[in-house]
């Protein structure tokens, strides 16, 4: 019997055990999409205790506190952090076999040193151990990225945003390269008009330019799409239920930019065309700059509204929906591929249902001009555990290049995360292990080495190009 | 090699022995939802023969008896009993890797001490054994039940039945707990008109309630609901191809009432609007008395008209659909919640390119105030085989807490089905057994042993609260 | 550890290669269904090179050259045989845990003789190798279809196809039956009307039936169908995104066509009724002459117009859709089955997610007058890999009858990709034996060897009926 979360855990073979140790492991990390807050990196803050820099804005977690029988007081309400890791640690010994279960020690063992398995009882004692740690130096936030190896940070970033800690960051110097990607989801939700006014006001101010038409819009756009390029930004990102692929003309456009600016409502057809319109421009600005352009689709966000009014979004109302993809992201595809306009991309979807969809839809635009051109990204949210990563890994391998992958991200808004890659870093060896060791793969340690290797950084250093 | 169905059947390590046998075995049974006959149990009637028990209204044997090309004169036609079973006899060695191979020789196991491989064979030989065994006490319909350890039974029943069935138990005292569950599709079938006509009169007469609106049919209905509760119900159920969310008011639901009462003709949008007025309506009820609902979602039934002609609903010629399920889902879930009406949910998807969809949808909705509040059921109908319900458990595993799942239910026709539950807790056991032992959880029996008692047995005993 | 693709491939179990060595693997090959030119059949031609054999029409194998960055000019464009090989050689490596990283490997060995593992390093020695023995009368088309010990080939076919090749084949006689197989996707193509109108000509001048009403365009298209028949075919096929299955009059037909004689655009819901139209009518010719009809569901197809318009179809720019399948495929179905003219069918998804609809689908329409009437045929196109074929025999394992299945089809393009069917054979193998020594079936080597024999071989022999 294996222990629990050994050396070797997850590396069911000691082909695995060999891969692991001597070729992923001491590679180094580059997260080129996360939601961690670039002002606490800039300021190097400690966190006060383990509550802050575990449970503060970590829905995953909140989630299951909430089905466990927590109430809300304890997950986001008014509780202690003491009293509010005690609960938490409650809930741990009911995770078996989620993912919580197993970064939740992941994270004691690699940031902490703490062997012990979580529970209540011992709750008090390792919220303690951790808490003292917390404060000293070597546990700040660049602390915490230079004790996991990470050499790059891509944030997500509003098009609005001054990019000030960025700014920061660059003239302190820091301990990884923390680079901005410019994610103008707000820019192009139209759903709500008078937001949509308020937020283009905004483009419009911090851009300096007075927008009264579309192409106003666009030249405000366009100008933040410059600014994040002077301040180190190399990616865009988008979260979608779908990509909008509606026909539209520019005379169109600019007729739907009029009723918005004078907030008057839109049809749907009207919402989906102006939709389609921002995401092909974004798109011709990423491909200009060589940018890698992001897609995060299939997210049913939102749902529970009595709970979202109460605390907002991203705090644990969102799932998995069933929305249709192929058809307009292909044509999305073809019409940037069309005219030459086709960045490098990288496609996420949230339904594991879809992920034969996007793993052959990548190669209808590997056009051989860039080595892994279009990718299909590795499990986001939801499938960001064992079996998802697997499914992702192996519809790869049998549809695509596995060994043209970018490797992984964590999309995570905690500091004590990234352990997630040294996880998918196990399971993509245990997988290449297992195919040796069967005689599915031939024993040549030295290329799948190499392979995982790339898989682990070098792809990603080489795509993102820092 | 291992034996064939010995005692660790499907228990792959030690430790998943361990747990099975110490922890999971000796567990009792809720089987919460199936559609097993209350009159049967009533007067607790003994099976003329084994063809009797284990053929009559078994559509999944019936299936695989004619993708096998039996004539179905042997599958429900005119041949004797005897000349059926020879004819399954002859099918089961061609059921290999289907669930029916398990189950058959597990029934045959469990209940009749058979260890033999039925075949063509020794058809006689079983049936004879069998049926003779039949003919005894220990082997009336509550001899059987008794001999499975169950405790709860809920059977499935339309609001207008007069559950005489379930009173008579009630007042004669049973081996379990034969409860009935409020099934009101009929109710709302609002696509055939005319029989929602003659059924809306029977509703009408049996709760002595004249009905010439919508509200007085919510009347007579929340009064069969009241009956049902006062029989001791305690979980409603419903069949649906998807969740009906159409937005509606009280004014339109009572013209469409009028319209169906006068037989007239109604719209696509009418129909969804009036189903999803109904699902409102039954689901406050359920929240007001503290009911369980469940939703069965997503069979495309009556594929094959020339044989539903024959033979009627239920005898084989339903499968697998693809119906759009998270916004409608998530619309109605929200719907409820926003009122704090949102009654104890479980939720079964037939199609398992939902399973996450389902998983984390439930998340949505658990909002700590019950643990496991919104449930994701167990692998139903098709999926209810080892595969099925690995994927369901995993998937749960991944995205919620298995530890508060309210397990197993054999949603089954026929009193020879209970061993499903075994079936489900060594598949269970499996899985736990190989994460401990393959070092992913730590060597906690008693902890995880805990956990597996409660899915067999202690969540539903508490959720549904007997 | 085990050797990389040694004599046990695959096999990962003592009965696995037992079931392998002494049941499977005589079995000689039916490729029911493939895309091999008849003309090369007929005038057995040799193979200038390998890249001849290997290269020229496989886009499995020029989309992994594209997404490993390969230059066009090496793939379909005017770079050498040479050359082009050298490049294929140099992917192969980042090809591990694809399929036809194993594909290679088997058709160098099973042909050639060559264990080593291809790269840029040997290129030019297993080329000039191959190259050299493709040039001898072994190594003929018909020496390769001899060496694999094929005894039926369906080729795919146009109706307007004169069959000249296949009756040549009839004449000199072969080393196996080469039938066509009728594939009239042109025949319904409305959505490009002048290119249907061509075509109608073409059918027209073929048949010599002059078509100026859809009654006789129906005439000359059976007239082919009858054709078709006198040359031997016994299937027909079917490439369509899914079933159509609207409701139409022949008056409506009628006018419809007269439409698109008259070079007139054609609404989408007439374009829907007049596809739907034709399928019904070959339905019924397949019905009438006791053909196997097979519909191939789900390809996104020609998602890349530039590189289309470049190369033309089938050259790698296909993907898998996500397209509603159950209901018109059940309506579609139910139809034919309605009058008794539903033909023996298999249905083929390119949808993973669609596995659990198809394979319960079938069963609806299984009746018992065949054994294994409508099936759930074997993973295609992208799904044809080791993780593909697993879930698809899986999924029929758990939803139908496994043992009633017809197996295995390239596909293919490729006269080297019969090693497929030993592919398919060891998972087959390799899954049984697993059962058998994890409990979960008896060790019963006969029985369970019968039925891989049948699924191999004798089910197909005995349903296509040759």
């Amino acid at each position: 019997m294996k222990k629990f979360l050994d050396e070797n855990f997850l590396l069911q073979s000691a082909t695995a055990q060999k891969l692991y140790h001597d070729y992923a492991k001491e590679m180094p990390i580059i997260d080129y999409h996360c939601h961690l807050p670039p002002d606490q990196i800039a300021d190097d803050i400690n966190f006060n205790n383990l509550t802050h820099a575990w449970l503060y804005g970590d829905h995953y977690k909140w989630r299951a506190m909430r089905a466990n029988g927590v109430d809300e007081q304890y997950v986001t309400g008014g509780a202690s952090d003491a009293d509010k890791f005690q609960k938490w640690a409650e809930t741990v010994p009911y995770t078996l076999r989620n993912p919580l279960y197993h970064w939740t020690h992941l994270e004691l063992q690699r940031y902490f040193d703490i062997d012990a398995v979580l529970s209540g009882k011992n709750a008090k004692e390792i919220y303690d151990a951790a808490t003292a740690k917390l404060q000293t130096k070597e546990f700040s936030i660049q602390g915490l990225i230079k004790k996991m190896n990470v050499r790059v940070i891509c944030t997500t970033d509003d098009p609005i945003d001054s990019l000030e800690h960025h700014q920061k960051i660059a003239r302190d110097g820091a301990v990884a390269k923390i680079a901005p990607a410019f994610r103008p989801d707000k820019a192009m939700h139209a759903d709500d008009v008078p937001a949509l006014n308020t937020y283009i006001d905004k483009v419009a101010a911090v851009s300096g330019i007075e927008v009264n038409s579309f192409d106003d819009y666009l030249k405000a756009l366009k100008n933040r799409h410059d600014y994040f390029a002077a301040n180190g930004c190399k990616v865009s990102d988008h979260g979608l239920e779908q990509i909008y692929a509606e026909d539209y003309t520019d005379a169109e456009i600019g007729a739907i930019f009029k009723k918005i600016r004078a907030n008057e409502a839109i049809t749907y057809t009207e919402l989906l065309k102006f939709k389609s319109a921002m995401l092909v421009h974004f798109a011709y600005w990423d491909h200009e700059k060589g940018w890698v352009q992001q897609y995060h689709l299939g997210a049913l966000r939102n749902n529970n509204a009595r709970m979202l009014s109460k605390l907002g979004p991203d705090t644990g109302w969102d799932s998995i929906g069933d929305f249709s993809q192929a058809r307009a992201l292909s044509k999305f595809l073809n019409k940037l591929d069309g005219t030459d306009q086709l960045a490098k991309t990288i496609l996420y979807n949230l339904n594991p249902a879809d992920n034969e969809l996007m793993a052959t839809m990548i190669g209808n635009f590997n056009d051989g001009s860039v080595a892994g051109k279009v990718q299909f990204g590795s499990g986001w949210w939801f499938l960001d555990q064992k079996d998802g990563m697997t499914k992702q890994l192996n519809t790869l391998s049998n549809m695509g290049l596995l060994s043209q992958m970018v490797g992984m991200l964590t999309d995570s808004r905690s500091f004590l995360s990234f352990p997630r890659h040294e996880y998918f870093r196990r399971i993509l060896c245990n997988l290449f292990g297992d195919d040796i060791e069967n005689g599915e793969l031939p024993n040549d340690i030295e290329w799948v080495g190499k392979v995982i290797q790339d898989i682990s950084y070098n792809n990603a250093q080489k795509y993102f190009n820092w």
